[in-house]
């Protein structure tokens, strides 16, 4: 069953593959009598199926060759599973508390079996928007970003091992392309894709297009995302990609993975956290005028810098004369000059993370694929006046990045367009 | 013949395997009565035999699995010979004025065929020793350059070709590791290969180990070095890898090709002119004091500078609607932006050309491999004085090279120092 020819599967005859495939059946105790299977892919690209028994579950995630919202005539490789579970795996190894584990993949079905995230997970973003306070998020997510970044990359990896793994990861080129289009170019021109809050947005988003200052920006770290082989990155690691309860932290669908800029994780990451802030006002209620939940969203945002810097500098000190082969112990490790390329090192990363966080912001308010943050803001004058605010920091973000010096200064930037 | 398992050739059996190779012992008319072959490989890592026959003439490059002159202690894969044969054909195709034409390639003898370049041909280098001046020289290197560097960079590429071709370079990685070791790493701490002219450059050699910002700012470039897939380099392109008559400039030996930053080609050659002046002290006698020479060779500097951006910028105008991803027309077209991209591209490929240049200066003067341009300076006292200041221009342009605003405020650097 296993090497069968590809197929989407539907709800029955998963559940022969399951029969046929012991990585699966075991996994819920060989019984089928009592499985539930429910399709709950609410994404773009693929078909996830959640299945549970009495004795276990898991999920499966299939990707289908062509983008699931649009239809068979937006083509999308199916190949992007193979990178996934790739990147699940390396990952997972690298920090497994934050990983789903990887039970089985099919590589010609373009089918992956993993952990079932069981509820109460919800995907972070929901969670944002019903404003929940995470008080481990800021923990286990530089947690993670600090392990997969810094152990995928040149501070921990021989020049062989890097460059083995770039080149595998070059294949995963299509998702790469569809980030180059959606993040780095259409928000900056005419496209039909590109949408917006109209009539409210429409001089915003005209400006965006005629900003050459944002446009020289954004082209550096495009050039950045395509040609520097700097880690394995997740490459989509908004809020949506991650799924939480209050002890929990899982971060999943690494599909856009290859190596790439560290810094655009993070700044998926903090990015959206920053437009979760912006969106705030528009679900304040008299219930609930959300401004303690928007302090803690500051508090996260800061928190996720301050402990990946951390954790990071910390994992390049206990492994500063490992297999690492950007900086030779015998010419760095001299405590000062150590403290002077980390600190290079970290303020160049932290910039790149807001250019590349400022990016993901403004291609999520003029671009083709909007947030539900702001997306389930009914009022649409309401939606627009988050929306700006949002997109004038991410604008200045972009464009200055490089006056900041510290994520307290990003916190201040933020603040002041609320005053 | 061309199937069999490797063995190096000698000239027996060169003969031999010829005479099995249509596409070599047709370029000799077939006839092998009136055959001289001669075995010239004056490098580390080759044999090199020049076959003439009376109809017509190829070289013959059999990399061999070591290093050849530290012998078979020191293993060198044979691989490398598919990778310049793969860029010798890629730059040939681009620039074939410059680039000598391949014949035959035999992926199993790790053997190359192509054109013998005849005289009055002779290495760049051993011209500039013996001061000939070559008027044409930096009108072909900036072609060169202009054409390769921009034809395989992500201006004239789609992502699709850029990432394929990346992949496919990685497995270069062992002379990229070489290049890491000896231009990245060595000069900056101690290591028993390296040397230098003792006692008179203790001091100076002792000064780059420990010089923390120098270490800071080579270990930039070092990153850029493996992480930037810029464009397909040749990745050795210092002067004896040139080869010269007053009318024609053909670029030889790039094995060490793999996609890096383009500036590391332009640094490498600039840099070794650079050397090649410094060194002028050295070869002045009482009938040539060498001034007139030393000027010439400023002027080279500075044109083949000036040259590469004019044409590099203008390959770039000629293709701006090209295939090229970088920077889309429907966002990058309008003249003042187009401008003020092009300004920021070549200021930062001049950065990156001076720092790269600086570091192959310097890993010239206190590295393992020397250059013939001081080592033929027989008076250590003397090759020591010129060697500081090679090196001292060096220290500076790698430190300082983003204050520099022009190649004239280079010019004017490599002055100041002899006044």
């Amino acid at each position: 069953m296993a090497s069968a020819e590809f197929r989407p599967l539907d709800e029955k005859s998963l559940i022969e593959y399951i029969k046929a495939t012991p990585s699966l059946s075991s996994k819920i105790g060989n019984k089928f009598d009592d499985l539930t299977i429910k399709e709950v892919g609410d994404g773009n690209l693929n078909f996830v199926y959640i299945v549970i028994g009495s004795s276990g579950s898991f999920v499966i995630k299939q990707a289908i060759p062509y983008v699931r919202s649009v239809g068979e005539s937006l083509p999308m490789t199916k190949e992007r599973a193979y990178f996934e579970t790739l990147a699940l795996t390396e990952h997972g190894q690298l920090c497994p508390d934050h990983v789903p584990e990887v039970y089985h993949f099919d590589p010609k079905m373009y089918l992956i079996g993993m952990r079932y995230l069981e509820p109460p997970h919800i995907i972070l973003r929901k969670g944002l928007i019903a404003g929940v306070e995470y008080p481990l998020l800021a923990e286990h997510m530089s947690e993670y970003m600090a392990r997969t970044l810094f152990r995928t990359s040149l501070l921990y990896r021989t020049t062989s091992e890097h460059k083995r793994a770039v080149a595998e990861f070059c294949g995963n080129v299509e998702l790469c392309r569809l980030t180059e289009r959606v993040v780095f170019s259409d928000p900056y021109k005419v496209s039909e894709l590109n949408r917006w809050t109209s009539p409210y947005l429409d001089h915003d988003a005209e400006a965006v297009r005629e900003d050459n200052i944002l446009k020289l920006e954004v082209a550096e770290l495009k050039s950045k995302f395509c040609e520097r082989a700097q880690a394995l990155i997740h490459g989509d690691l908004h809020t949506g990609s991650v799924m939480v309860t209050p002890n929990s932290t899982q971060v999943i669908d690494p599909e856009f993975a290859f190596y790439g800029p560290m810094g655009y994780d993070i700044g998926a990451f903090l990015g959206n956290l920053i437009l979760a802030f912006f969106a705030q006002d528009g679900h304040a209620d008299e219930g609930n005028d959300r401004k303690a939940y928007k302090e803690w969203i500051l508090r996260t945002i800061e928190e996720t810098w301050t402990l990946f810097q951390k954790k990071f500098t910390a994992l390049w000190h206990q492994h500063k004369d490992g297999p690492g082969e950007a900086y030779l112990p015998e010419i760095y490790n001299k405590p000062e000059l150590q403290q002077l390329i980390q600190e290079k090192y970290v303020k160049d990363l932290f910039h790149d993370s807001l250019g590349f966080g400022a990016a993901k912001m403004i291609r999520r308010i003029v671009g083709v694929a909007h947030v539900e943050d702001f997306e389930s803001i009914k009022d649409a004058s309401k939606r627009a006046a988050c929306e700006r605010q949002a997109l004038e920091l991410a604008k200045t973000l972009l464009k200055e990045r490089r006056k900041f010096q510290a994520i307290s200064g990003v916190i201040s930037a933020i603040r002041k367009l609320q005053s």
